[in-house]
């Protein structure tokens, strides 16, 4: 893809001092000059976000206290000068106001998931943004690597043959602990019902497996069985979850999400069992994908490759052999969002695979995904609706 | 361990021409000289055990056409000359006609997984084996891996901390397609109720999964969650299984087995989450544990080492980096069971370590869960209590 | 590390249209927001340097035709608006008069490797460095990875006891093929004598791996023993060299490096040999460092984590588990010659680790490995003196 | 395979107490009820030799005090009583006279590696056993593996293409320190040139890397330049020693062996590049084969599969997934020389592949290795001939 040298004008809200996701949408946005960050209302309280912006070297006009400010002053400014786009990385809490105030200025957003708290804010901003017409993209950043995108086009391609059964887990350690009361920042909001929603693992990164899945194989899920689990005395929401799946399709599924695996550091893992094939996939070692058919060698498929689909190809920077990683996955979402904006401004031409990037609508099942499994984790009913 | 040279008698049920675990049952009682085979029963039919026996290079007056007769026959001859211990490789219908008939002619038993059809009939085995005073051994052979031996003494030493989770699976895909109406032996009665009991995938595979649980770790599971699967059409039994568990301890735990998962051969893992550390483990790579402790380097202990505990050192026969593998831990079951029936016979010194060996017992709680999962894959009722 | 928000200036030299590594530069200097690009002369010919900026956008008044254009204007222009440094991205024929004039002209350099094509070349290069007082760096790019700090560091700190042995590959295969032939622009001039210099692969790979062994244990090549091939006939340098390494302190070291070895990628790895312990590092998957301490478990020590080195914990940005790659540590030199830029200017303080880069002296050094191993290539004696 | 039930009669020379590769042998040829240890002299003292029959339960007429006695009073039993092979598992300089006395005596032999201590020996030896028409097999026991049957296979059938470059290594640690001063007898006599020869771990491992490589590819070696150097002060054999080859061909080698690399336990690996793909295998983790096409993935071959070759499928006994290893791998020796000899017997078939193992010829040229690498690695010329 090429934008032609222009780069799109971010303004930013959270990822001040202190936060940990803020510096990586920045540079997500930067990598191949895709977007310039402008403006930002960085962080909670104006001192704070007016330091942080600061340290960022914002130009001093467009380093606002409130985001309620930056939406405001912007919206003002002539077309061509004013942001593209918002970028809301704060806790969970301020993603639907936030959001649906700036769909409603005028602006393009790219949000941090879980995207809403209640699968009602999720519809509400859903309409908000059909209305509105903007490009809405969820940081599902998983999805942005090459080898998702390939792995996705062989289950569609029926590589596989007819999909049977899907394992998703996604193991991490760092709240094996009680972190949230030693003044860790980032588990301090993530474990407080107020700021992070009805869940704990289960939406922080339960829903990122879940959109793994859904990205990968299409399948939509019928019903669930949780066991939701609060392991670390005292935490106010859950650390660990397991969960049965029945997809409508008749494939069955096992999800797994914790917080407490000791040892574990990001371990986020896909398998998907089709009639004639599997693939496996690993996000801490993701150049490559596990390609095992039925009565023949299993294959390793290598990112930058020739043989792979061109979604695959698109999403990668550079030769084989030379990994890519965590952040040019995650600037694969800006640049998706970024190339949608332009073609909704008549300034690139669409390309289905180019504009590939989660959206609302992604966000929004992901949401009903968090609400359907705590309902689940509570009930002694054996299997609960999916959205019910 | 030393047996000072002398090896025990050994006589076969089943393992003649057509199966798969008669060649290596037989290889792991010759492993180190530990058993000689001097007699066997090797078919359902008078005329192929005969044939079978004669491959095998069987004395022509211990190459028995029947079980019956081979229990009767070696009855009768003096101790000394007599076999010591029948082994019983049959479809799993067998088990328990001829363990029951073997316990009560007074002979040691080895007996392949899963122990027996029903709750009712393990206890009644368990009961026989009991009052004969016989050593009684299950081959639940994964357990008799030095490693696995290495993990069981991590957990016990607190390595881990309480244990909060454990992650089991076992999947392969030999029954990814109808392979029991094409002629295969081993798929034709393992997917046949009335010779594989009321499981096929739980059964075959599943139960091993429970074992290796057990072995390592001592949980006890309250109840259990199970959405069970036939995906091959016709088949008659389950193909595929995925449990949610409680143990009593309040630890969780997730259990999946499945004979369709395309490209798996033999993936039988464990992964063990403490509250300090966790453990990893692979059967198909089993030279190497995998130890993962909060805040410090992942290690990786392999087999033969000096810094190992003393059940895994005893449990292998040659250095680090010469792989041992699936037939010598096999061999180490027959090894506890001979150890054990030389120190019943007060020819060996018992030993707890070498003793180490799957017992009735075990086999025993195997059908339970078996039964259990069973009945809860059958149930809209969320958890079943084990042993229901 | 800060550079409080201010981005330094830089100019570009090559890494227009058709190039590999301008991109990978580009986006490492934008990486963290050190370095804006502002200036360049992007190509060989001035049409192509002009048509290669407007491509990334460029102001016009900067988008210069000619290296030597570039030097002049941003050499008039004051302080504070003028490029801080030059980065030199162009094929290897060009490194030297680019980085001696830019050098004379006053700014800092970034600079590609191999440094220049003759020790002469590099002698003279360093005199110039040494008496304009530039920072200078060379874009050994291996050496930004932080485990390959780690490595250093522990090497450093006698965790692995005196060095006894050292083995470093380099194995790729995308000049397996007579692909110079094909129109491919990087194979065309990478086995062009005039512009790639005497060596092909040695220069190309081989001169990383000898960094790498240079940059972790401190040895120094006493003498070398090289065996130099051309595989693909017609080929006018080498694309396979194998060499055996005597170091001054008695250590002895394998080295080896192939464009044709089918199946690879960007395959480097090293493996350092102590009377202690051992290290592993492997680059395509570079988030992990293994230790191997004789009679004691391996160790993986990972990215990112509390029980890593300063300089290791410093020259990363993101997260246990959220892998960083080939792009992130090829920013941190950039990021490196920053601080030095900075602190030479007094605006940043001088920090060892921070200011961790490779440098103009590495560079010669490489120069001096590369004449070594291809006289050695070419001679019966059967050691060669190092720089001899 | 099926010898038809009939086992071999095996004397064993050497093997007895405080030996390891004796149990190795002996588990090897029992498996598959192959051979039966039935005679032996298993020590190099009488009294020692008597004790550890004892141990293994020899019959006591047959317990030789001295190898001498065991030829002498074997020959004289009549055929189908008298022992079929022997077994020379001793320290090196007992291989020559054991052999060649056991060939003139009529035996056949199962031999250790290496196999004498010169050239010389070699010649006459083969001569030896032409002219007796022995069955005469060298315990290159690594080429019993099914994948490296299956490498072999490749190479042969050109799925690489003409071979261009081998890598082939053999690393370990278990004489890192001066374990020969530790009361440690494996230690003692590989280290001592009267009993080992003239080469430490070029003989010991190195000619095991020699071996693999001429199995798999059939290169023959033109010219060799070694390095070879003894690390441990005052050790008087080798330690260490890499090595650069020519092959005849034109293909270029590199071989390293080493028992002081720290952390390396049994660390064989070999890598075959051709034209047109490579091949990787390590027997650590011995039942996977990578086959890596240009431009295509890798693949993974895995021991047991319906798509390898012949003699990688008869040299398995268990399905894929269940793990084979080093004891089966040596057990492949014994059985094809025990199908040869009852070949020669007119017992069974002749049948190509199932009497594929390492010769009297693969012996002899391993000695010329040995000999060839230990001369280069004292002088100054750079290329020695091979065999010169």
């Amino acid at each position: 893809m090429s934008s032609g040298g222009k780069r799109l004008k971010l303004g930013m809200v959270g990822g001040g001092r202190d936060a940990f996701i803020g510096a990586v949408h920045r540079n997500a946005a930067w990598l191949d000059g895709t977007f310039e960050l402008v403006a930002g209302a960085l962080s909670s309280t104006p001192e704070k976000a007016r330091a942080s912006g600061k340290d960022l070297g914002l130009p001093e006009n467009r380093n606002y206290g409130t985001w309620q400010e930056m939406l405001e002053r912007e919206s003002k400014l002539p077309p061509g000068e004013r942001i593209d786009a918002v970028s809301i990385v704060t806790p969970n809490h301020m993603h639907y106001p936030v959001a649906k105030a700036a769909v409603e200025a005028g602006f393009h957003v790219i949000c941090d998931k879980p995207l809403v708290h209640s699968s009602q804010e999720a519809a509400d901003l859903v309409a908000a943004v059909k209305k509105a017409g903007s490009v809405f993209a969820v940081t599902y950043n998983y999805t942005g690597y090459p080898m998702v995108k390939q792995a996705r086009h062989m289950v569609r391609n029926g590589d596989l043959g007819a999909i049977r059964k899907v394992i998703v887990e996604y193991n991490q350690d760092w709240l094996a602990t009680k972190l949230e009361e030693q003044g860790a920042k980032q588990a301090e909001w993530r474990t407080d019902p107020a700021r992070s929603g009805v869940a704990g693992a289960i939406g922080d990164i339960g829903s990122h497996a879940e959109n793994l899945v859904a990205t990968i194989t299409g399948l939509e899920i019928a019903e669930v069985c949780a066991d939701v689990t609060t392991f670390v005395p005292g935490r106010r929401l859950d650390d660990d979850g397991n969960v049965l799946l029945h997809y409508t399709s008749g494939a069955k599924g096992i999800l797994f999400a914790s917080q407490i695996s000791a040892g574990e550091e990001n371990d986020l893992r896909i398998r998907v069992y089709g009639e004639k094939a599997s693939l496996t996939w690993h996000q801490e070692n993701p150049n490559y994908l596990h390609f095992k058919p039925l009565g023949a060698p299993e294959q390793i498929l290598k990112r930058g490759n020739g043989y792979l689909c061109e979604a695959a190809k698109r999403a990668t920077r550079i030769p084989p052999g030379h990994p890519e990683a965590f952040l040019e996955a995650f600037a694969n979402v800006y640049r998706g969002a970024a190339l949608a904006i332009l073609a909704a401004g008549g300034q690139a031409q669409r390309d289905a695979d180019d504009l590939d990037f989660p959206t609302v609508e992604d966000g929004a099942r992901g949401v009903q995904f968090i609400e359907t499994v705590i309902k689940s984790g509570a009930s002694s009913q054996k299997w609960i609706s999916f959205g019910a």
